[in-house]
């Protein structure tokens, strides 16, 4: 039973949300990830979403580009915390996709990140940071990523 | 039976879409108006997307404002021409409307038409065009309306 | 006699414009394939506008870039439905081109799809879905080609 | 017989494009003023633009807003000078009017000014320079404005 | 000791940042309320960061308007989930807010919520639903809001 | 003795305004190229634009871009009618270069056109309308350019 | 003898400009306040501009809107420390006045500060800053300034 | 002891900023290059800040993109001139570094120059202006490259 699911809107996206899942396993989370688009699979999006809490799923992170609408979608259809990271595809470079992300109505939170890369590696930070809460060992692991990162004035990995 | 259905994402919408409305009752064509949130009544929405075909529906008008995904909501559920009104709702006066209107991923177009009053009016006359291919009486209609617009150089209504 | 009319503004538009035929041949729509431009060839265009509806058309699909009034000239002189497809060219990569279309005035509305490639197939949807209002046969492939794509997770084509 | 030619898209557009005319009659310009829409008088529009020349204008100013395609579909149709005012009209305050001007395709260039108010008198002031290539007196007239401005430390008018 | 912290960088970005106390109260969640520049009261807002965890604080509230580091400067000195709520000022109407808090470089993931009052009530209901990972009754009380929701088709407070 | 004088602001735009010569001498327009920046060689620019009258020059293309203040200063020291070529430079774009050429006070009008390539064309084209105004010859050349146009269905250099 | 030299290009920036005097008063740094249009009193500004430093001038902070050449001018024709406040001037609230400040080429540099209200503000403190190199006094004076911020948690004046 | 502090988020933008370094040398001015992010290593960043007057630092340069906090951090911490290069990294191209440097609230401005290179090169021209005030050779050195611009017609180095 995985902790996290991680979704994307279509296969074209796999790539950059890889990063994502690196960084999941860096923090040795346990993921699913899924194509589940809000488009193209509404039905089956909805039912992913509705059931996601039962299965066990803490956080959902969304990757999606254009008139992202994946993570709002998502979100509408659960009480999970839901990360959207909005993916800079042409020709509006992520505007687009981070507007529709970000800009959701009040009762339905979208949590965004960064766009594009930036944003697949601490879409998972941010859900490390959110289990962490009842997770100590986790909680400790974040905390030594950080010192990292300011020894090494670098984000690792 | 409606030939259109209009439908808004939250009450406060209730007002710039009412000239939607007005142009369609100007053309006589019958209308269904629902409030129907893609974000805090999603199943509603999808079951009403669903359903309209089946229930003699022909066109769907669709206002929202900011990361508005009504529209592409609707249109990931039919077959059915969707058309989208962007509602020009502050901060952003309907620049997130717009980009999360149009920006469909390939396979579920929305016809979006322009941010604000002159889409709410147009969309109905975009909903009269699609309905006169099928109609003569409102295919003369609408070249009366054009004629009368040269005329008078101004829109009727 | 074709059903459909897709129009360009200018011969470098035309490979982008190929993913709209190559959608309507998909769903076995007849059309007729025209560079016509707004600026450059404004007679012209505005007598193809005017004679297209007694010639049989029931849609226009018009793409351009740029200052892009091509679809708004043709919809300026016809009561058909008016599909634009704004091009993503240099340097606003579509903004412009997008908001030279979508913001039409009261009165002559377009109907506005995604900048670029997924705009260019969506298009030909689009009009499949507004002659499927009276053609039994395209409206079940449409059907069929929604149930592929949730299937298959991705658009066909 | 009028020098210039002052039109515009819609009534509502009037009051803003009289600081052309207060400004060219500052300059003793003769003009005609027109309500002349690309988009609901198409006909009479390019008709308009065709007969300037013999008609004996020499520069056209277009005020619109929105998808402004007035002065575009008018340097269409002329060999004519063409000015452009983009209004500042909701929700996008003339950045679409702007855009909609002055990203006209080679071959049909229409000459931009500023968005708004500034716009309506440097459009005249721009028209004044024009023919002031064939009028010493205007010539004149204009250095003498210029020194005014340069002695008072605002614009005159 | 409080769960919730809600800090902001002025004064005058109170009013709107009630919306979220509001809400956090709905949901019977403590917070504590602190004024803590990024710009102003450098050292103060570092150690506040600094100190929140061991202080028992589960997750940050930040409202920011213009170049909005409050966020990003807090979420650089904890490994809790920090939320920020870009606020609409004037002139750029919140998007030099949204960018300056969602365009964190890898490492440090702040949550954008939408700009304005939707995010100041969504930045609560999202912190509600991070906490509720461990709290039954907060997931209840949530799984109830949204219900409402989709009963009364608006936002409840 | 040159009717058209195109000035740069720095060689490396040089390039890209050999279209606005190339544009000119189709249309056997005389004309003097110079580079002469308005940041960098301020007094000589100043210069240049307050003898440009009584040399004969009749029209001047400024190119250039970022903060493109070229156009300007030139508008601001003569009272020949002045063209804006906003270049395309990175990282906007020619979205900076647009909106420093257009945006100017009310007084001092300057005639933008297209960013990039389009406008170097026109520009050229632009000044023979101004020209043509005076020379029966310029106004046939320019009436058989739209002609070929019109037949050809692209522009002609 | 004035330290900093404060100017605006029209008469209708005086009053927020006024908000920069206010600020250099509360660090009793002398100056002189003067109107000074790049474009319609350029001979003057150039003037102005190549003599302050011999008149003792140190920093000059100039305040412009819409295409805001004014300190890029002012920068091109000296060697002092050119500060610039973009102002937030309909229709682009200050967009186009940012961009054309702070885009300047490799060369010239112009320091640009907030837009409006702030900036007016900050330009005053950034004098400061500069002038306290040399000014033991007013260094100490900003330390002290900075201290009372942190203990306030707001801007003094 | 150094004169300038120049500063960098990230060993990735080193490239760019060693044009600033080269500037700086060609005007003999002594430097510091440092790696200090504002959001990896929060406390070392700020110490660096606080110590930079005492260590006799007089102006500091900081370099960085997206999120661009690490100018304002810098300036929120000392009382020296701070100049931020927003730097043009994707997507958005430096628009998030430009409006995150230069949108500081009042009382703690930042000096912001062009987006990337040119920035790079202008920061430390800027500086080179700031330090002359109380350096008559290099004030000389100033107004001789301004000559040599002008003479050359391009920016030297």
């Amino acid at each position: 039973m995985a902790d996290v699911a991680v979704i994307i809107g279509s296969d074209s996206d796999k790539e950059i949300m890889k990063k994502t899942l690196d960084m999941l396993e860096k923090f040795h989370i346990s993921y699913e990830f899924t194509i589940c688009s809000a488009h193209r699979m509404p039905q089956h999006t909805i039912q992913y979403a509705k059931t996601a809490k039962e299965r066990g799923i803490k956080v959902i992170i969304a990757g999606a580009g254009g008139a992202a609408h994946l993570a709002g979608v998502i979100a509408a259809n659960t009480t999970l915390p839901v990360i959207s990271v909005p993916l800079a595809n042409p020709p509006f470079n992520g505007l687009d996709a981070l507007l529709s992300s970000v800009q959701m109505p009040s009762g339905v939170p979208v949590a965004t990140v960064s766009v594009g890369d930036a944003g697949a590696k601490n879409a998972a930070i941010l859900a490390a940071q959110i289990l962490s809460l009842n997770d100590k060992e986790l909680s400790i692991a974040l905390e030594k990523f950080k010192e990292r990162m300011e020894k090494e004035g670098k984000v690792i990995g």
